[in-house]
């Protein structure tokens, strides 16, 4: 079997949106991931902030790993609800999300996200979700 | 005063993000809005549906315009839960947010999210959340 | 089968807390379920309004008897999100419950919950959340 | 200004619904609060599990509490997300919730709830939520 990590970075070069807005994932292990995403102008609102929602792609987007993490590869994230804490601005945003528990066709999954500036991570958003193991033929 | 409608169509076309990904305000009264995103190959995920972290942002975006509709322009989400229900294909995101209730600093709006295949239009998504009317000075 | 009513009304019946509460399953077909509360002075919070944690029993209880109404007997409320609009108070909560979309194992529904003072009645939170079918086997 | 300790058990005391259940406040500070709750047959579902509604109203109540050591004591809770991870049962409820972040009229908490059984404490919820400064005049 491939390294989680290996694999996430398969399906996330396979994510055409994932391409342009530009995320990678950073870590990956059982207990969670870590995706990343620079700040370029396009991901901006009015205000020169990083538009909510590129925070609830990386929101979703880590929390569904972290739930594949778990549940195995075909997942897909039912729901989940993200909290706004502050404006992200900087250079980096940074996703981690955790297994908070997980069933045999259910995962829990929170996740934090950062915005790093000049070297200085401040949490702007926090969320939980949950990921749901897809059924093997089609619903 | 501006109409709510051209209001909001100047905020949308002052956001970097919206325009990457095309949204557009398609209709806005003081009862809800309504807004459209033309599905396009670099807004899927690797199945070739329309990316979760999509159908996010356009219940967030629809979602902060109806509670500016209620509370006045300088408004932020503060938070909100999705559900998605099934994949998400064809021509066109449809985002219906409405206004379920609105005190004076809160309002709490839902939104679905359709997607428009060669004409039929189906619910893909449902969002219920927050919006906050700014603090005149900064927190 | 039994009917749907006549099953709601005996596993609420079954549950001490619903009993300790004193809600009861006023309607249930297939397209949803209304349950009802009067309001005593037991159920109050310091201020003399409905305790929020009341109000999340009916949304969580009518929550998972909708679901159950679609997906079968056996179900439980994976997790949902309430928002609080109003204090409530009055002679009578009433909580609806709709099935918004049902797959095999999930189902997503939201909530209304209204309080009914002379003969009024009004919205006083709202609700969205996944009712999941139970493993036949223990997880 | 009374301790937050004394401060919260006066609250806790004057609402009926908490006594009903017996609840109590178990340890305060600026940084969250811990709710617990004796499981009492009366706080039961149909399979002998504590209800779902009883998990809620710890999770609800302790937020509020959280929220209020940030903000003041004159708060409401706006919202809140539970995510319910395995039956819970034995002696002891307990709700730990903890300020993710505070501004000046909402702060966003998160809470775990555990149940207690022989000693062994298993988390057996989460949830996120929102709580409001309530506005000085009426709204």
């Amino acid at each position: 079997m491939l390294p989680l990590l290996d694999l996430a970075r398969d399906v996330i070069a396979a994510q055409p949106f994932s391409r342009l807005l530009g995320a990678e994932i950073a870590d990956f292990s059982e207990r969670g991931v870590e995706l990343r995403l620079p700040i370029t102008p396009q991901l901006l609102q009015q205000d020169g902030f990083v538009h909510g929602g590129v925070l609830s792609y990386v929101a979703d987007n880590a929390i569904t790993f972290a739930g594949g993490g778990a549940l195995g590869p075909a997942v897909v994230t039912s729901e989940y609800k993200i909290s706004y804490l502050r404006p992200a601005k900087g250079e980096t945003l940074v996703a981690r999300a955790t297994v908070v528990h997980a069933g045999r066709s259910l995962a829990v999954c929170d996740c934090e996200v950062f915005y790093v500036e000049e070297g200085n991570a401040r949490l702007c958003a926090v969320a939980l979700g949950t990921v749901s193991a897809r059924a093997k033929s089609p619903s």
